[in-house]
């Protein structure tokens, strides 16, 4: 079975979002946090220090942590291109964990690839 | 707001259990997996090659990530006492997933916490 990780169900054409010129911090290591992204076009960093964690593309989901475990945000985020962001805030999350378990299911997904991805770092 | 991580309610008195002794194996990083575990009594280690990552006691759950994304197990799991576990299936947690939302954000929740103890080795 391949994991099915996109969240393109949720950058429909009406959905309100937020565009981050090329080279922008979208978010910072340590800052307090109310709302995931769901990245609708161009690309994105995450990198802890200077370690860069991943690099996703449109139809991923990042910032998802600090929702989950009202923690500080674990990794900066950077625009690598233009980039079009859809945020979900906490409530909505909320809402679509409980109402939507597939959604669930994919949010772990992407948890549990990252903690494999982190744990390879460690060999 | 704190984490709630127990997952007591999953080890009531007529689950049936999997008794291992102090050493003994639970499973092997690499190997296919179809449970995860909720200890009842006793501590289990993770490790990942020789790296401790993380001591866990009753009411807590290991060994979820193979099931959420239905790779080989990424860790081994050791019992450093004589442990009893309650045995989930794949079946059982995405019974659980789907019809109880608050087990789905507990998972998260464990991920989200071994993700930054992960980033926390990479400093």
């Amino acid at each position: 079975m391949t994991a099915d990780t996109s969240f393109s169900v949720l950058t429909g054409d009406h959905i309100q979002t937020l565009r981050v010129r090329a080279g922008g911090i979208i978010f910072r290591e340590g800052e307090v946090a109310d709302e995931l992204f769901v990245i609708k076009s161009g690309y994105v960093r995450i990198q802890v220090g200077n370690r860069i964690m991943a690099e996703l593309s449109a139809d991923s989901i990042f910032g998802e942590m600090a929702l989950i475990d009202n923690e500080p945000r674990s990794a900066t985020a950077v625009a690598i291109t233009d980039v079009e962001l859809v945020p979900i805030s906490e409530k909505q999350f909320l809402f679509l964990v409980s109402q939507t378990p597939y959604f669930a299911l994919k949010v772990m997904r992407i948890l549990a690839q990252r903690l494999r991805k982190t744990n390879r770092f460690l060999d």
